[in-house]
């Protein structure tokens, strides 16, 4: 393709993005396709000769567009959203135009030298101690098993990294956490056994006095404690583990503490919301994604550590092909993770942040958790709702409820809700389970939301509810 | 930032991206920046409130752009290159427009389904046997964790990802092998010295021999034999390792063959240089990097299992809040790998491959390999240089010489070389050491690169080496 035909694609896409982005509410926020549409479209083998442009288009339009769940979707209350901005995409955009490798300082030192600078504005942003040092990964996922072999190889002298495992390590987690965790512990050799599932509290937070048992317990049997995964903004309900009581625990023993704030960490910039945060200062590790409620194109998960050398011994490669006459002068992210290469993230939250400001970052985050207050104010006050779960920040976890119901009775009530609200093309939500209770989640933050889109969830759900009801009432649930 | 604001500023973007394309000569092609010179014009801290996009972007040009190595330049010749198109930007674009994160079908069924038809596409182009299934990872480094957690878990039959190590198992790979191999080995806990570095031959591929000596010995010391990890062209030299002798040793120990084809694989796509995938049908696992040699804007690494049942189980968590009513029909690529959250990557593929033809893609490679050998033609017709491994594809390692000195002096000699090549900015080449000489890698696959950048290399080499023995000739080197 020539610079010309480049240009005027170019140009044609940005207006349909920007109308994309104007018009995004009169796409269905879930897609309809059903399992197999869209591949049944797509021909078998690739093509021997090039296609026009203009053909290649009509046919995302038409075959890939029906196809997509629309994640920028101001109805988008599912999972946890993972918010671009048009700031971020103007970013990727350059990224892209400059296809950048930047695995080591050399190969181009703005990625290396922005993502230091950038590392620092979101440390000071969120009110993370001074002695964190950072460093983007992909995802949350990544940056937790980051953190587990650095715990590991801190505990053994770095003598799993060399001899592999002769030891018993263990990892203590909460039973509301990440999935990650547990993955995270199975490919770094620890064994899904070794990871200890500790008790929650009535808010579904880690019991610290359970902790240290379960420690103590380990320490009796003569396993070797590694790492402490807590959890700020569990998945299910965003309760928060109680970190100034973790922490000296993990102190005491010497067990490595691993922060896990994905999503929550983005209030931290409100400091009236910053309370969850308590005891972070005990943290060896911390990870927040600015890919899911700070405005930036996913993937970029900020990863911060106390101690950078370990990192850096844990993932340390150099072989005579990648030296370079700057080696002892920068940084060379690329021993500070798993992966060699490493894309240009840093420009995107350059973006983001220089035109938001701090101040507009956190004036989104007051307006969400707002919102989401206000949602979960509507199910306190009606009587056929229920909350499941404490509200915490912008997570509203809730059940339709009717009287002589019995749970699986329930389940199945608001399994049929949530796919009756999903199929109406406006919201999207998601589903967990607290306590054996079925519960929909409600997580109000994607970036284009206002309050007549929660208006609208709540309507949505409880005129869904009622026609459930009335066709019980006619036959039987 | 509103709609219109977008609008103005994407349109610009465009052009500035195609102007930047075709204006990619006038800048350096390996920047001329001193450590800490881009961060010391970043402010230290973020701003409080919002900045002008014209700002932001005055600063992306005065200061993030002197920072840049340019990766798309046609004298790119370093490393491997990491290609991108005008067709993989345009679809970049409408990736970051869309900000999809397809990390189960149902968060857009298009992201899955048009990945598992491109992964058909890609294992066709390349003539890989069709029991070969697909996903695509970040990087070639992650796919080899992948393959080596993979092998890990089929021969403990799962009992690793379980109850953690509780053998030695052991792993085998050339001594011109990726620095991700060790990298994997040391993450997935089998210890370093358990990675068995098998000699090679005076092509500096793997002697089968010694790899099944290596086994025996393992064996008869009561160690596990679990992965070889093969590599079809190396980094230092593009060196094959030969399938059709290595397959049927693994096959007769079971052991995992991993073949690592991150660069090379792409030259499979031309039938005529197909020669080194002989025995391919040996493996169990096979990556390529299309971010490398195929167009497509990294990152974007193409990973191959015969028995995908195996990676999925390897990997497969399901918490209650990612399960979908889809989940027995669909493909959900969240268990294919270690990160949870996905790109929609499949659309710079399809946008790439569609636009240029399977012919289209050829012809590129020929050109490539044509290119390179033209080089290793003048650098074997010329007194003053030679080479310092067989030319494999696209690589050409060579050295100057002068006659009279020793190994010491001549590293010294070729290593100014190298840094005096790169200070012209015209050109950018990298280094290795191949049988303990200081090689200079001429990697010639950059999109960009015709024949008269090819001799422009060779002419500012021979220039430049000449200026060095001229300067030596008045003092001492």
């Amino acid at each position: 393709m020539d610079n010309d035909t480049f240009r005027k694609n170019a140009h044609q896409f940005v207006d349909w993005m920007a109308d994309y982005m104007e018009n995004i509410e009169s796409y269905p926020v879930k897609s309809k396709v059903q399992p197999g549409e869209v591949k049944s479209r797509v021909p078998d083998s690739a093509p021997q000769w090039g296609e026009e442009m203009d053909t290649i288009f009509k046919d995302f339009e038409n075959i890939i567009m029906p196809g997509i769940s629309h994640w920028q979707h101001p109805g988008w209350f599912a999972y946890f959203p993972a918010n671009s901005s048009p700031e971020s995409v103007l970013a990727e955009m350059l990224t892209a135009g400059l296809g950048v490798q930047g695995m080591i300082w050399d190969t181009s030192p703005s990625a290396t030298e922005l993502e230091e600078v950038m590392m620092r504005w979101l440390r000071d942003m969120l009110g993370l101690p001074g002695d964190f040092t950072g460093v983007i990964q992909d995802t949350a996922s990544t940056a937790t098993l980051c953190a587990l072999l650095s715990a590991r190889e801190r505990i053994t002298h770095f003598n799993i990294n060399e001899k592999g495992f002769q030891q018993t390590l263990r990892v203590y987690t909460s039973s509301q956490t990440h999935s990650s965790i547990e993955k995270g512990v199975k490919i770094a050799g620890f064994g899904r056994e070794n990871l200890v599932l500790i008790d929650t509290d009535d808010r579904f937070a880690m019991n610290p006095k359970a902790l240290e048992q379960a420690i103590r317990k380990d320490l009796d049997q003569g396993l070797i404690p590694c790492c402490v995964a807590a959890t700020l903004g569990t998945t299910s309900s965003l309760a928060m583990d109680p970190l100034d009581a973790i922490g000296p625990i993990c102190q005491k023993h010497k067990i490595w503490l691993h922060v896990d704030a994905a999503f929550a960490g983005t209030a931290a910039i409100a400091p009236e919301h910053r309370e969850f945060m308590k005891g972070v200062h005990h943290a060896d590790s911390f990870v927040f994604n600015p890919h899911k409620w700070m405005l930036t194109n996913f993937d970029c998960s900020a990863y911060f550590v106390k101690q950078p050398d370990i990192l850096r011994r844990t993932f340390s490669i150099l072989p005579e092909y990648l030296k370079t006459r700057a080696d002892d002068q920068v940084n060379n992210y690329r021993d500070w993770g798993i992966q060699l290469g490493r894309r240009f993230r840093a420009l995107k939250l350059w973006f983001v942040i220089r035109s938001r400001g701090v101040e507009g970052i956190r004036h989104m985050v007051r307006e969400h958790i707002r919102l989401a207050q206000w949602f979960a104010d509507q199910v306190k006050d009606h009587k056929d709702f229920e909350l499941t779960a404490p509200t915490s920040l912008t997570l509203v976890c809730f059940r339709h409820v009717r009287p002589g119901l019995g749970e699986d009775e329930l389940t199945t009530l608001n399994r049929t809700l949530l796919e009756r609200i999903n199929a109406s093309g406006e919201v999207y939500l998601t589903h967990t389970v607290l306590n054996g209770k079925y519960s929909l989640r409600m997580s109000v933050a994607q970036r284009n939301t206002l309050q007549r889109h929660v208006e609208n969830a709540w309507q949505i759900t409880r005129e869904i509810a009622r026609e459930i009801e009335d066709q019980a009432g006619d036959t039987t649930l």
